[in-house]
C-alpha cells in the first residue's frame, strides 16, 4: 500500500467535484456510451494516456499506442491485465496461440527492458506462446539479457522475414504485437506481411500527428459532454497548430506567435468563466514527435519571440533525428497533484488493454514545475503505482474520494482511447 | 491477507505434483485448448464449481450455474469480476444497458441476501442499470431490506409480466440475469419472453441432471488429458447412476447396491495403480437436487442395505420438496486440504464469469469429515476467500507453490465450465 499518495493542492476543485459527481450519477449511461463506441470502432490493442489534473480540469495530454511502462503497474493489477490481454488477443486474432512481441530497438534502456519483460510475462501468463523478435540489426542471434533492475532474464531474437511472414527461429505466430512506435517509418521487414500486426504499423509515430489525435479527441469530448452533462472543456485541452516550422531557421515563427496569442486568449476566457486565477500557458511540441523531447512551455507570444538558441536546438531534436516540421500548440493544463513533503508535481498515467482500464501510475518528477512536461527521459521521473484499478466507481464513498478519483482518470483516459480508435479507423 | 491457508495433509501428493508440473509446462497449449472450446461453445454467464483435492486427485464434484456466494470472494477480486461481467453481458446481449437480476425466493437467508447485494453492486459497478425483480409472491411492492451482516440496503421489486417482456416498475431491460436455479420449474412469468434470459431457464435444476453434466465432463476430461498429458482420472470423478429410486419405499435398492459395488471396484483398481492406501468411498446424491440436501457417503454395498429410516428420509428431502427419483453415484474424492489448528476439512469453490476465473473461497466445515459433503446449509461452513485469482500460473515458483495450486484449481474448474457449456448447448 502507498502511505503517501499525491494530493490535489488547488482551491479550484469545485468544477472537478461537480465533474466527479456527474460521472458517478451518470456512470451507467457513460459506460453504455463507451460500449456503443467499441461496437462501432474497436479499441486499440493497448494504450497509455498521460493525464493532467488541474482540479478545475482533468485532461489527456498524450496518448501512446505503443505503451512502455507496464513494469510500473502495481503487481496486484496483473490478473486484470491478463484477463484484458485475453480479450485483446481474441479481438485481434480469435484463433491465435502465438504472439511475437516486437519491442523498441534501444536495448540499453534498462527501464524500457523491464517493460518488455513485464509485457512478455503478462502475455505468457495469459496463455500464449510468446517470443520477442527485435528489429535491432545489432542482435544477430538469440541473445539473453539479465535485467539490471529486476534480475529477470529476457531473450531477444532477430526478426526474420520469410515470404509474407515474419518469424523468430522456428516460431511463426499469427499475431505480431508491436511495442515499437515505428518513429523511423515502417521497416521493410514488416511491410505487407500476412500476419495480423497490432497496433497497425500505419499508426506508428512516423505517420501519427498529435493534432489528428486531439482533433478526434475534441469530437469525442463534445459527444461525451452531452452524455455526462458537463462542459467538454473540463476534459479537453484546446489546441492549434502550425504546419511548417523550422525552429533553427526561425521559419514559421509568426504562425506560432499569432496562434499562441489566440490560444492564450481562449484559455483566459474559460478561466474567467470559472473564476480561475491561474496564469494560462501553452505547451508547444512537435506534432509528430515522441518521448517528451522538443516540448516547451510558453506563457506569452514574447516567450516564442525570445526563444534562445539552446531552446531552438532542443525543439529541433525530436526522436531519431527527425526534423520538426509541424508543431502542436496545446492548452497547458496545470498539474495540481503533488506528492511527498517537497510537493513534487505528479501526473497520472493510465494504462488500457483492449477496452479495459488495467491500472496506472503517477509520474512524479522532482525537477519539473507543475507547468512543465513531466515525461523527461531517463531517471528523472519516479513511478508511483496506482493502488486502484480505475475500472469502476465506488458509490458508497464521496464523489471525490480516491476510488472515484481513479474512476474519473479511467473515464478520461478512455475518452482518449475512443479518439485513438477513431484515429486508427481513419487510417483506412 | 490470510495468515493461515488450508494445507494438504496427505502423503499422496506425487501424482498431483506431476499434474501441476504438466499444467505449467503445457499452460499455453491448455489455454489454447480452452480458447478453442469457447469459440465452438460459448461459456455460461457465470458458474461456481466445488472442487475436492485429495492430493492424488483434483476433481469437481458439483457445478452450479446459478452461483450464490459472490459475497465470499475477496474484495480484491472486485475489479476482475467487473471486467468479466462486462464481457459476459456483451456476449449475452451486445447492446445491453440494463440488467434485471432475478434471485432465489428465500428472502430470509441472510447469507444468500449478501450474495444478491454483492452481485447487484458488481453489475452496477460494471456500468449497467440494475434492478432486482423477485418471483416471490410475498413481495407485492418495492421492498428495501437492511442486510443483517453487512448493513447494506437491498431493494426487491415484484417481477411484472407485460406482453412478451418482464419488468419491474418502469424498468424493462434487455437482459434478465437468473440467480434462481428454477428447481420448481420455469415460472409462467418467464416462459416465452423476448428478452435475453441468461443462463437459459432450460438449464434450471428442474431439468438439469448431475449425470448429464458429469457425462459431458467425462468427455471433456478425456480430451483435456490428451492436451495436458495426464491420466484423465486425476481430474474426473467416476460415476454411475440409477434411474428409478424411491428411498422411502426401498425401490431401486438393488440397482444402488450393484452399482456401488462396481464403482468401488473401479476406484480400488485406480488406487492400486497409483499405490494409494485410502479407503474408497462413494457419494450418493439426488441426480436432480441442489443445496447439498440428500447427500450420503457409502463405503460398501452394505452401507446402502443398512441405510436406516432417518437416512432414507434425508435422502428423500431434496430442495422444495421435489421427490428424488434418480440418483448419481459419484466416486468420493477425499478432501485432504485442512485448515486451522483443528484440521477442519476445506474444499475450494471456484467462481467463473464468462470464460474467466474471478476468484473463489475455501468452504471450511467444522463438523464434517474429509469424506463427507461440506456444503451443508446455513452456518455450518465458513468461507475463506482465496488470496489469488487463479487465472494464471506463476512460472517463477515451484509447481506446487500456492499461485500454481490456485491455477490448477482454475484449470479444473474451467473443465467443468466447458462441460456446462456443452450441457447448455445440448439443451437446444
Amino acid at each position: 500500500m502507498l502511505g503517501n499518495v499525491p494530493q490535489l493542492s488547488t482551491p479550484h476543485t469545485s468544477p472537478l467535484l461537480r465533474f466527479e459527481q456527474q460521472l458517478i450519477a451518470r456512470s451507467a449511461d457513460i459506460e453504455a456510451w463507451f460500449r456503443r463506441q467499441w461496437l462501432s470502432t474497436p479499441p486499440p490493442f493497448y494504450a497509455s494516456v498521460d493525464l493532467r489534473n488541474a482540479g478545475f480540469k482533468l485532461a489527456p495530454v498524450d496518448t501512446n499506442l505503443f505503451p512502455g511502462g507496464f513494469n510500473n503497474l502495481a503487481p496486484s493489477m496483473e490478473p486484470l491485465c491478463i484477463q484484458a490481454i485475453q480479450s485483446a488477443v481474441e479481438r485481434a486474432c480469435p484463433t491465435c496461440n502465438g504472439v511475437l512481441l516486437v519491442p523498441e530497438n534501444h536495448t540499453r534502456n534498462k527501464f524500457y527492458l523491464e517493460n518488455v519483460a513485464s509485457l512478455f510475462e503478462l502475455l505468457r501468463e495469459a496463455g500464449f506462446h510468446v517470443r520477442i523478435g527485435t528489429l535491432n540489426p545489432e542482435v544477430r542471434e538469440a541473445t539473453t539479457l539479465s535485467l539490471e533492475i529486476s534480475g529477470r532474464q529476457l531473450t531477444l531474437e532477430p526478426l526474420v522475414r520469410e515470404g509474407d511472414k515474419v518469424r523468430v527461429g522456428d516460431f511463426t505466430p499469427c499475431l505480431v504485437l508491436l511495442n515499437n512506435d515505428l518513429s523511423a517509418g515502417i521497416p521493410e521487414m514488416l511491410q505487407g506481411i500476412s500476419q495480423t500486426v497490432s497496433p497497425p504499423p500505419a499508426a506508428g509515430w512516423h505517420a501519427r500527428l498529435k493534432t489528428h489525435h486531439f482533433g478526434y479527441y475534441r469530437d469525442v469530448a463534445t459527444e461525451f459532454g452531452k452524455i455526462a452533462g458537463i462542459d467538454p472543456w473540463w476534459v479537453d485541452p484546446r489546441f492549434r497548430n502550425c504546419g511548417q516550422i523550422n525552429f533553427m531557421k526561425r521559419e514559421g515563427e509568426e504562425c506560432l506567435v499569432s496562434n499562441v496569442e489566440l490560444l492564450l486568449e481562449d484559455i483566459r476566457e474559460k478561466y474567467a468563466e470559472y473564476g480561475i486565477h491561474e496564469e494560462p500557458f501553452v505547451i508547444v511540441k512537435a506534432d509528430a514527435g515522441t518521448y517528451g523531447m522538443g516540448v516547451m512551455t510558453v506563457r506569452s507570444a514574447d516567450d516564442v519571440r525570445e526563444m534562445n538558441r539552446k531552446a531552438r536546438t532542443h525543439m529541433s531534436s525530436a526522436k531519431e533525428g527527425r526534423e520538426v516540421t509541424g508543431a502542436i500548440l496545446q492548452e497547458g493544463v496545470h498539474t495540481f497533484e503533488t506528492w511527498g513533503p517537497d510537493n513534487h508535481a505528479a501526473e497520472p498515467v493510465v494504462y488500457m488493454i483492449d477496452r479495459f482500464v488495467v491500472g496506472g501510475f503517477y509520474r512524479v518528477n522532482e525537477k519539473r514545475s507543475n507547468q512543465e512536461n513531466l515525461n523527461a527521459p531517463g531517471m528523472s521521473f519516479k513511478p508511483l503505482p496506482f493502488e486502484n484499478c480505475c475500472n469502476h466507481p465506488d458509490l458508497s464513498v464521496a464523489p471525490d474520494a480516491r476510488p472515484n478519483q481513479f474512476y474519473a482518470y479511467g473515464v478520461v483516459a478512455r475518452l482518449a482511447l475512443v479518439a485513438a480508435a477513431r484515429e486508427i479507423a481513419g487510417l483506412g
